[in-house]
């Protein structure tokens, strides 16, 4: 993000428990990812959904397939979660409250069944909490057709900005102007029903429970 | 994403006016920006804030210039708006309701003082509708110490999928289950002063007057 990141997580093993927790928790917060990758010479940023693992993050390869014969070389997936805008009392202060991971490697194609079904699961339920149980699981033909990437979570940054302003202490802050955070909150609206569900037909506990808003999860 | 994309707006000349309502109906809604791009032969992707015009996206280069001496060849900058979950009768008709914008091209620096205000004026509001003539706009030092990129938008492709799953005319719509979609709503929260800030500061009323919630913008 433009600005200055308040809170930097870097290389260095002394820190390595701390970037994974801090990696952990963007990838939760998080809800879709971008992933980079370039075709023919091309760079492209195409959007998708992820789930993970405490080592592994998951992707469905369908995505990128319409364009790849294979999973590609070297891709960058970068999930970022918008905490809130940051009003300054100038203009040039002005940053967003944000947490990011980015992560590099070469992801591999997943092909045992198992490990599919395993990956799938990790992703519906990233996504939709609950459905795995609830909607009818993939098939044999389905599981065929899913292709899926794993790319592991070895080498991967974190920035995180949080808090106010940056210029409490400057000249600007004399001249009685507001400054502060505008938070960003996010959650689930009223289910809508399918039009061609039959009348009366219930919305399941674990959908009508999702959280209605929560904060940080953009 | 994953999934169909129900609707999807091909290039094609008859299409063109559409095409840019489309684009630039992502471009309001979003909010950040991931831009990839590669540097010394890796795949880099960013999230950053943008501004808009009509013909152009403008990005801070701060982002990316830590990296980059100068503006990279190509790029490719995508925009995502996510809408809803679409919640199937089966994991694999589960989808993402989204907008998405992905626009390519050579990204140039702003070097002209009167189109460096313009362009940084359209990130601020962008970002922080009503800042621009609240907070004190930037001095001739800070201008200097901004970079920013222009990109064309003659080169982007959108993608939008909305409405329910696609699998109610499937033998699983006959097992009862419920299906529709889940909403995704994005708002502010309510501002948090800087804690520097005189007692007694009033927020004004731009920053309190902004949507509570308001649908997609992700």
């Amino acid at each position: 993000m433009s600005g200055t990141p308040r809170t930097r997580l870097r290389r260095g093993r002394e820190k390595a428990r701390g970037r994974r927790e801090a990696l952990l928790d963007v990838l939760a917060a998080g809800f879709v990812c971008h992933l980079g990758v370039v075709v023919e010479g091309v760079v492209m940023v195409v959007p998708t959904v992820y789930g993970y693992d405490p080592d592994t993050l998951y992707l469905h390869g369908s995505v990128a397939s319409r364009s790849l014969a294979g999973p590609p070389d070297e891709v960058c997936v970068t999930v970022t979660v918008l905490d809130g805008v940051v009003l300054a009392r100038s203009v040039f202060e002005h940053s967003v409250n944000y947490r990011s991971a980015m992560i590099y490697g070469r992801p591999g194609d997943v092909t045992d069944d198992t490990e599919k079904l395993a990956a799938l699961r990790l992703i519906t339920e990233h996504v939709a909490p609950g459905q795995w149980d609830y909607a009818r699981q993939p098939n044999r033909r389905e599981l065929a057709a899913t292709r899926l990437w794993a790319l592991s979570l070895g080498e991967a940054s974190v920035k995180v900005r949080s808090g106010g302003p940056d210029d409490a202490d400057s000249a600007d802050a004399r001249d009685g102007r507001w400054a502060g955070e505008l938070p960003v909150l996010t959650g689930f609206g009223t289910p809508v029903p399918d039009p061609a569900l039959p009348v009366g037909t219930p919305v399941p506990r674990h959908v009508a429970d999702l959280p209605g808003t929560w904060p940080g999860r953009g």
